[in-house]
């Protein structure tokens, strides 16, 4: 799997942005620890799902191209398929529930996908999408059960152990952890001995429930401010990849996610989103003990005006 | 004044963040130009002011530092003194008016300085710091208008040069001058033929107005969300120095400002303050026009959870 990552690299380079690796004497000093933030916010469409649906659509067949892609999702999963496609000259629908926000709906039509909309307690998006690939043959692009999804994603730790070296301990956001298992598989081979840990908000905690038990959990429309994490669960696929490499799993408050999106934007002047910021959150709010070089893979900073505002009027935590 | 500069940044080697330069295709195609975003929001304490106020504190005497120094600003200078006398063991005065915001006010404080309040209906600054002064024989850390201060503000320019190569252009904010003739001392020397051209608030247009008719004019208390560039005027240091070293002025409307903070918060995943983004203003308005290898110097931010609120609730401005 590990040389699948290292192809996915050779495929992103000079596509995807190298993105910046960022530090803070305050973060040190509050995490105990030497912290490395891993810049996906910066990197194409804002999330490191642009890597993943890079390098799975890229492997198409010219027939596959000719037929076109399909993907469900109204958040970053779409973005991505949707840049992609638009590069390569793909066609491109995107299956988007009729109650996701217009900015989503309006920034993958940007990107020059078709969005066919749906009504969620009518239709399962997964049936909608089916049924489409049926009648248009169209090629679907999952959003992390997936093997060259988690591969590109994987791209990104792997980068990040080139530009800082050795890693104790890598924390990494976790929905379908897709992007958890690439990295914990490319810390593992780059960094022998780092223990990638998967956070996720105590509402959506099927994944570590899933780690504990060895067994797939679930989770319905948790409600959590996290909004890339609410995944029901892991994937067929991600699912075993979880638990063959990934040290430990955690979860954190809707108050710590909170308080993580504030350090970076106030202290450290990084746009993250609640997702991107689940790492920042566990040492912050002391669900991982930092322990001498920590990587946090920041995922993403695609977040819209209200969440953001909603945030920022949070009153801070008392110490 | 370039060696000043160099000597400047020979100081600050290994104490300022040497700041990333940021790019986006996004950016680039509407300016019709290559911008190179020089990110100072990510310096020490979140502002360009570090590097003056430290060149000008550390070449302190041992006298001068044993009896103190003493700052009037309720903004990003006063932060920047603090940081840097706590840095060097120096005790630290800094002089704010009673209706500044609590949080700015606890921000110096964290850094370790004595704030005094003084009601500014009633004392002038200038007056209470002197006579601070002359009691207490502290020495004075001017804002703008002082010889240190502004060859430390010309390393960010100067950095710039040494990371991105020739520029054609360099967009700069002007609150007192300082930030601006520093960079267009270090862009002319590095970068021969590089228009260096100041940006203000409409509001606060005084330096453009000085510019042009050669004359110092001022502005008072200009009600401009820029909270960094409401300085009455340029200095009698910094007013020759841009007379002689910017190539042109220019202002922007308080919407433009509006709409470049959204555009770096939303498309950059960058948070700028107002003052911070006048340059990105200024292209995204077309109140310059961009042409060929254009530098912008993002000169900090420090806003506050109200002031983003507020920007991020103001409806963008149709195309």
């Amino acid at each position: 799997m590990i040389e699948k990552i290292k192809a996915a690299a050779e495929r992103l380079k000079s596509v995807a942005h190298e993105t910046p690796v960022m530090t803070s004497r305050t973060l040190n000093r509050l995490a105990g620890a030497d912290i490395f933030l891993k810049c996906e916010n910066f990197q194409r469409m804002g999330a490191f799902k642009f890597r993943g649906a890079y390098n799975a659509i890229r492997q198409l067949s010219d027939a596959q191209r000719a037929a076109g892609v399909i993907a469900y999702s109204s958040g970053n999963h779409a973005q991505a398929v949707a840049l992609v496609s638009r590069m390569l000259g793909i066609r491109t629908v995107i299956v988007m529930p009729d109650n996701a926000p217009a900015t989503k709906r309006h920034a993958t039509e940007e990107y020059g996908a078709t969005v066919i909309g749906y009504d969620p307690a009518l239709t399962a998006r997964e049936a909608l999408a089916a049924e489409l690939q049926r009648q248009h043959g169209y090629v679907l692009i999952p959003p992390f059960d997936h093997i060259d999804v988690i591969a590109g994603q994987g791209t990104a730790a792997l980068e990040m152990c080139a530009q800082v070296g050795p890693l104790d301990m890598l924390l990494v956001p976790c929905g379908g952890g897709g992007l958890l298992s690439g990295s914990a598989i490319a810390a593992g081979a780059l960094s022998p001995g780092c223990r990638t840990i998967g956070i996720e908000p105590e509402l959506g905690d099927d994944a570590t429930r899933s780690f504990r038990t060895r067994t797939l959990q679930t989770v319905h429309h948790p409600q959590t401010i996290a909004d890339g994490t609410r995944t029901a669960s892991l994937g067929k696929i991600t699912l075993p990849l979880v638990l063959e490499h990934v040290s430990d799993m955690r979860t954190v408050s809707e108050a710590a996610i909170i308080e993580a999106v504030r350090f970076l934007f106030f202290r450290m002047k990084l746009v993250v989103e609640p997702s991107g910021a689940l790492g920042v959150a566990a040492l912050l709010s002391g669900s991982v003990k930092g322990r001498g070089r920590v990587g946090i893979i920041l995922s993403g900073g695609n977040i819209d005006g209200p969440t953001m505002t909603r945030i920022l009027s949070t009153a801070p935590v008392q110490d």
